[in-house]
Formats: structure tokens, C-alpha cells, sequence
């Protein structure tokens, strides 16, 4: 079992996607997160949901979480707004990650490794330079338990 | 919309639980994360699939990566056997974690905000001192924009 095996659809947005768009991909697919690919169609990054769910929060808000408590529920309810006006760009971390990718050909002790210890929900599986897939640490989990009970 | 109507189905573990049955319950739901909750109901932390996944990995392998390439491929397929002698209480980490929970009256800016405060991919759901639920950054986007479009 290689990496290129147990990866899954591609869920992929660029710097200049707009936030709301992400935000529904990771809303209907119900992913923890996405991958941010280049203009060669190379990995950069992953943006995790909760950087999402960041943007919808006002920055007074995340000085003083005690604001949150009385902000007015439309107020609320329109807090989707902010991504509309936002690029994936803006939701990225400033400080740059470890780009977490794998080669299609690696183990799954490869992948465990490389997902172990920089401690990441999903990695990127590479062919030739391009991405064709990710591997999620749940998704490694099912495969590493299969292949134990059909061994 | 409050927290206990955007909370879903709760996946929960105790300390005392086997490392390969928590493992299981992430690879069949596929589920990015399990709540640890003590003896009397209330959650004390989370349990994140890459730490799950971490424990699959030879602590020789953890600290030199390039030794997982060399592997032979039956030592790698039969990685989860390590889980069998585990409890989730070892796959913890460490350091404790500051514990992400929300009451059941919280709105989405209260739950946001704290999701976005601690980087979380999911936080729990409280009634009573009681956990009724779970609530994930993705669930929460999807949450916050049908509000905004039956809005």
C-alpha cells in the first residue's frame, strides 16, 4: 500500500480564492481543511478551518472574547459577510508552515511519519511535481486498520 | 442559533479507552478528532487523529524520519498492532491543553471566537456541566452560511 493508493479527491483553492468560496467547500465537503496550491499546480500550504472560522470572528472580539457575549444576534447572524470581501491570502497564518506533501510511491509508515511529527490533520500526495490527491490522518487510520484485519 | 442547536452527535472516549478502538471510531467516521470526557461526563480534553497516527510510528522512526523509508513493507502493514497495547490516556500529549468548551446557550460569535482563540477543530458542547454534543470548524461554516442565506 503506497501513498498514491490511499489518497483521496483533490480539494484544492489558490491564493486568490475568495474566502466565502473556501469556506463553502469546507462547509459542504465538511473538510477539516484545504489545500492551497500555486499557479504550477504545486502545493504551498494547508488552511485549516479554524483559520476560517478566524476571519469571521472581529478582531475587537479576539482582543476581548468577553465582547463576543454581547454582540447582538443579527449582528451575529451577518458575521459570514466578512468573508465575502477576503481572499484565501488573508486567512492564511503569517508565520509560514512546514509544507506537509509525500511522494505518490511512500509507505504508510512514511506518511504516518512525516503527519506525526509535524502534527498536521492532511498532507499532499505528489506525482511528478503535481498534487494528485491528499491523505487525511482519519483516512491513514482506515487504511492502516483494513490492512491489519485483511493481513 | 445557538450552540446546542448546531451541535452534532458526540464522539467521546475515556482516558481508559483502548488506543485501537478510539482509532477505529476516527477511521470509520472519519472523524478529525475525539473528545476525552473523565468519570463523571465532562470533557477534559481532545484527542486529535495525528496524535493517534503518531502513535503508529516507531519512537526510532520519530526521531530520524529517514529510517521510515527503509521499512520493510510487512513491518509497515502491521504498524497498528501498536495500538493494541495502548490506552487513549498514552496517546495524550503531554502538555496539557487549555479544554475548548462552549454552553449550550452560546451564540455562533461566542463559539467563533473561541474556536478561533485556541486554533481548535472542535469544541464541545456543555448543559448542566454535562457534555450534550460537539461542535467542528467546519460544521460551524456551514452553520454560519445557511443563516446568512435564508437570511
Amino acid at each position: 500500500m503506497h501513498a498514491q493508493e490511499m489518497s483521496e479527491e483533490i480539494a484544492t483553492v489558490t491564493r486568490q480564492t475568495g474566502a466565502l468560496e473556501a469556506a463553502r467547500m469546507m462547509a459542504e465537503r465538511r473538510l477539516p481543511a484545504l489545500v492551497v496550491v500555486g499557479p504550477d499546480g504545486q502545493p504551498e500550504s494547508i488552511l485549516p478551518a479554524s483559520e476560517v472560522v478566524r476571519c469571521l470572528v472581529p478582531s475587537y472580539v479576539q482582543d476581548d472574547p468577553s465582547l463576543a457575549g454581547v454582540l447582538s444576534e443579527s449582528m451575529a447572524d451577518r458575521i459570514a459577510e466578512r468573508l465575502g470581501t477576503r481572499t484565501v491570502r488573508d486567512l492564511l497564518p503569517r508565520e509560514p508552515q512546514e509544507l506537509p506533501q509525500v511522494n505518490h510511491d511512500d509507505t504508510i509508515i512514511e506518511v504516518a511519519a512525516l503527519m506525526a511529527r509535524l502534527r498536521t490533520p492532511m498532507v499532499a500526495v505528489l506525482r511528478d511535481h503535481r498534487m494528485i490527491g491528499v491523505i487525511t490522518a482519519s483516512r491513514l487510520l482506515q487504511v492502516t486498520l483494513n490492512t491489519d484485519r485483511d493481513g
